[in-house]
């Protein structure tokens, strides 16, 4: 075996153990999740964080940031069905968050879609997430801070598109910038990496974008001081979830509820084997 | 075979035939459908249009409908958990899309539950919809401009009692009306055919009727022109899912698996097999 | 048999008597239930609800309150996604619906993540709620009046822990105490019964509190008068589909699945065999 091969499987057995390792403590001490988030996803979204054993709360209320924010450990803010009524709590919730220590995510779903959206999104940016995570689509538009890229809420832009944007967009940010697509693209603006699991079908159900971006918030719950190994390992643990489902599913619908238990099943075995994440 | 006959198999195939290629022409273009809805269907109506290769968009903030609604192929509307809050991007929306001459659907959920939300129907039913789809009881309600007749969302009408309903409303407003029952009518106000397709357990699935209305909206976005024919193909082809899912199910959950698999998974013989469209 | 056991046999056989008689009811009457909840749930709630035979209405609207409300068989209240723009149309109701002699049922999700929570929830106690479910963090934190006992919306307080704070707030405000756990406890302040059915995955799907508190007030809406064992009665009803389900599920998004199913297909020959509610 020539050395750089037996260096690219060192580094899969790393990032397998540390995927394994992150799962296991999120099961164990099941951290609190704050997801203000929107009205399609919010099931899905829920059901994610449990099945990972994580514990989620819908809280969106401004009346409710002060009391309740300090205590969760990682907070998820997804503009999806975005109205100017949610705005400030979602400002509020991140600059508790921000005070009290706690990570943050931030999903600017649809970024391009209007000035309103892109707007309360680059405003949202600016208040320091831990993670940003989007399609190709979103993360081009945050980047380029222009409307217009984005069809609806799907992307029409691949994820390795996405790269220098996304690289562009950690840097500026300070967050760590991950873009959803055939291969996964998680940056910190300077290394990027790819994560390859998952499977195509998972675009055809609603909400597997956000509910992944609330794992992402989960695994960095666990581990807040390396947010690009947490990111890529949530994304890693969702897409292998996601090929284990397909294996028993015969269309989207079956696909979610196979995946959803893959999560929920999920045993070290199958991430040793199955993981697999690249330096790009 | 009696020439009747004859005339009503070539009339079944031309149903068939044309459903499938609406459906073909969907799954090819992926037309982008914005709804705002009621936040019982979210979930099952971005499903039902993502599974039938439609892309969906929850978008109903009053602040966006400028930027976003001209670049949607339909509009579909739908009352369900209907708040004045919400209403005025309702109007916007109609309006900025018959603007654009997109098509929009309307769905009237329990518009006869109360003044507020009768009156916010009838506001919209002149805004000029494309299409109304509702039960029996809203269409009465509709028609008659009176509200009682309703119970909840579910309907005490059955649909052939509500044509005459349905043929009134439908010149009154231009839209073609569609009634759904244990037979779906469907008028443009002077003819008026039936859709056979479909299993009673679908009633036993919350936001079934909400999905189908995104359904029709998405076939209108590939057919405009023929919003009759688009609607009755979307009604029939939610039925034939259905019908197929029954096969497989056990009760309403594993109903609605099925019947979204049976959406992203349908073929031409099954479409060709199973439909049933006739003149009333 | 000694005399002891046989009691509690016969005791076992009227509790399921009862509880398949209100099944029944339920199934053949299909009463109106009004669900004034939050964002996560609806979807779940309203497929119980049908499932069970009932007819849901997410109606929450306050202009609406006074046309509805009055025509509903009950009245389900849950603060889960609580803003202050939601809370007038609650007291609405429950008012409207004590003035029309309907029961209502309350949901205090998470009552003491907060200070604004937690008032609102004690000001929806005082309007004289049928019913009142939580697990038991929420009834504690009720019951004292007091934030911080709970963590998010999951519980951190064993139900048995929560008997006697039951016991008090069933006494201070009038209403039946269910308190959610490993055996639900329910009590009128002075009689208390546990309810053993249920398996411990259901709490790994999101909502399943919400949705039997809605099925609560499906079976409160058929026996009104007797509200304790209307509760009971629900809650193992809940509960033994929930073990049927888990005969079949793979994992918490299949048991969401065949729990639904199960609900339907409900016999009474299974009531009859696993129903299990003693005193305590």
């Amino acid at each position: 075996m020539e050395p750089d091969n037996l260096n690219e499987e060192q580094d899969q057995n790393s990032w397998a153990v540390n995927a394994w390792t992150l799962l296991s403590k999120l099961r164990d001490q099941s951290p609190l999740i704050q997801c203000i988030t929107n009205f399609v996803s919010m099931d899905l979204m829920a059901n994610t964080l449990l099945s990972a054993g994580a514990s989620p709360a819908m809280i969106h209320s401004i009346e409710e940031i002060q009391d309740f924010t300090p205590h969760v450990h990682a907070l998820c803010i997804n503009v999806g069905t975005l109205s100017p009524a949610w705005l400030p709590a979602m400002r509020e919730a991140a600059q508790v968050a921000n005070k009290a220590g706690k990570p943050w995510v931030l999903d600017p779903v649809a970024a391009g879609a209007s000035s309103f959206r892109l707007k309360a999104c680059l405003e949202l940016v600016g208040l320091k997430p831990s993670v940003i995570r989007g399609n190709g689509s979103e993360i081009i538009a945050l980047s380029k801070a222009s409307i217009g890229a984005t069809k609806g809420v799907d992307s029409s832009h691949e994820s390795m598109d996405a790269v220098e944007a996304a690289k562009s967009l950690a840097q500026s940010s300070g967050a760590i910038v991950a873009v959803s697509g055939a291969v996964d693209i998680i940056t910190d603006g300077h290394r990027v990496v790819g994560a390859h699991n998952g499977v195509s079908m998972m675009q055809k159900i609603t909400a597997t974008g956000c509910a992944v971006t609330a794992l992402i918030a989960a695994f960095v719950a666990v581990d807040p001081l390396h947010a690009l190994e947490a990111t890529a390992s949530a994304l890693s643990i969702f897409g292998i979830a996601g090929e284990m489902g397909m294996a028993m599913a015969k269309g989207p619908a079956s696909l979610r509820m196979h995946l959803i238990d893959s999560v929920y099943n999920l045993d070290q075995a199958a991430v040793s084997s199955r993981l697999k994440v690249t330096s790009l």
